[in-house]
């Protein structure tokens, strides 16, 4: 079983072909980075509309059965998040309603400081706000996964305490193997994975060692000793790949309409764009790389399969339904 | 099996506890009159809590399978429709999010013409117009209910011709028993019931032969002719309820925000307000009087519990889930 935990990919016919033959059988795709409600709604249109267009390949993802739903029809599920919380606004009668259309992971962040937390790059960290507070136990009566990939350490922490349920970092690497403002600090990991969460492995270039020039070794032995530390069982890969995406997204993603300015995020006005992904994962059909290289690192069998897609079928399977 | 076609009540605990009352196994709730997209889904939102405050007494029904677990657990299953298209707007794909919230059965246009159909109080009925043949047959992929209760004729005439599922009529009554403008037309419920679909009994007082004087007998009476005819197996009640709704919300339901001229629909400048329920059915402890109506009137014990909810029940099971 394969799942990646994030892909904001440059959605088409030929990467759900791609995704077939990587053996994908299941994405956590992001469809809000900025949107608000109604913009949110019509990227699930745009879903929809691929859903019907391509049911061969790929379907709708709500529970984790849909997983082995996919796998017994030859498609990849696909599982709906949000990077920020922008589409629920300021109500929180609509973490339901989105739950109801399929969304399964929200950041309470992303970068910046939100309704609900503290983002990765603002300079004070306040932690969780009252209405966030709220958020988190509507997400968790709910099942709805709070992700705080993009957001400030003491943020997560509390986020940690607070959920009554499992929290995830979908797409960020350990800060001691690479130390980018993204990747994670120790305490930050062990409060997520001793919760029962989840850290996914990015593969976004900003976020490994050698950013474009990481080896698959030197990622795969990275994985092993986090799997050292923390448990094989809470970790999972969560790609981040943005495949086919052009420029302007990067921009978008980084700047959406908070500022007129440009903000260049893990970038730099040198390279401003997207960074080219490493050689040994450039598509969803590369994923056997990946498990070729965690194999190599002497990580068991059982390690490698809850790795590559196990631990997040598990993961979904406790924390997408309504709280028990 | 107690299933009403239609209510539009002013909801409180009050209201759900004589619905346990009456034996009301579900109800098809009007959430929409002439909301647009974030209206709608902001009654949504309360409906959600209702259900989370009310657990023991409703629950939100989406599948026929709804009507028995609510009926094992004791509860009634609240079904969600529209009295307008006005929540999809002009976006097509706004059907399938509103099916994937719960939205089971929509009217094509609400006494005005709307984008897709032309509705009862119009001059002129241009008939289904290019985006409604789209919307019809969405509306049939998806499983979403056609309902004309408040179309003009030749538009139900039509939607009965191009939709390849059922179609309904959920709250009215024959014309030639009481001629109201919103009554319908023989040709019309034959067209309706030939292809499958439903008829919904209304005991609104300006659909009622003598209004708020109508005796049961004469109502059920009017009911068994109507099985002789057209069948018993293509009725069933659609009490059209408006309970403890102050004459603000019949107002709204004329006027919405079409005009800012009064308009006194199927009342008048003398009596603009709700009219008096009859004195047998007055809410929804009531619907025993019905059964024991229609008893009286000589229809046999199947078609009796087949118009009380039984026909309801099958038509749920055959329309709300995708196209076969």
């Amino acid at each position: 079983m394969r799942v990646d935990g994030l892909q904001y990919a440059n959605w088409s016919e030929k990467i759900f072909r791609q995704m077939r033959k990587g053996g994908v059988d299941a994405v956590h795709v992001t469809i809000a980075y900025h949107e608000d409600f109604r913009e949110t709604v019509l990227n699930f249109e745009q879903w929809n509309r691929w859903f019907e267009q391509y049911p061969d390949l790929i379907m709708k993802g709500q529970w984790a059965s849909d997983i082995e739903r996919a796998r017994e029809t030859g498609r990849t599920a696909i599982f709906f998040g949000f990077q920020n919380p922008s589409p629920i606004e300021s109500d929180i009668g609509l973490v339901e309603i989105l739950h109801s259309l399929g969304a399964r992971f929200m950041q309470l962040t992303y970068n910046n400081q939100s309704l609900l937390a503290t983002g990765c790059y603002e300079t004070d960290d306040s932690g969780i706000t009252r209405m966030g507070r709220q958020v988190i136990a509507e997400m968790n009566r709910v099942g709805m996964v709070i992700d705080m990939s993009h957001s400030a350490d003491r943020s997560t922490l509390e986020a940690a305490e607070i959920s009554q349920r499992p929290i995830a970092i979908t797409h960020a690497n350990p800060h001691e193997w690479s130390p980018a403002l993204r990747n994670k600090k120790s305490d930050v990991i062990a409060a997520v994975t001793a919760g029962g969460g989840m850290l996914g492995f990015s593969l976004y270039p900003h976020h490994l060692k050698g950013k474009s020039g990481c080896t698959l070794d030197d990622f795969c032995q990275m994985i092993a000793r986090t799997a050292d530390t923390y448990g094989a069982t809470h970790l999972g890969i969560g790609s981040d790949l943005c495949q086919d995406q052009p420029d302007s997204v990067v921009e978008w993603m980084r700047t959406g309409r908070w500022t007129k300015e440009m903000d260049y995020g893990e970038g730099s006005a040198a390279a401003p764009g997207f960074p080219a992904m490493p050689t040994w994962f450039q598509d969803n059909r590369d994923f056997g790389n990946l498990e070729q290289g965690l194999r190599a690192t002497g990580l068991n069998s059982d390690e490698v399969a809850g790795i590559m897609g196990g631990n997040w079928h598990r993961f979904f399977a406790e924390n997408f339904g309504p709280q028990g």
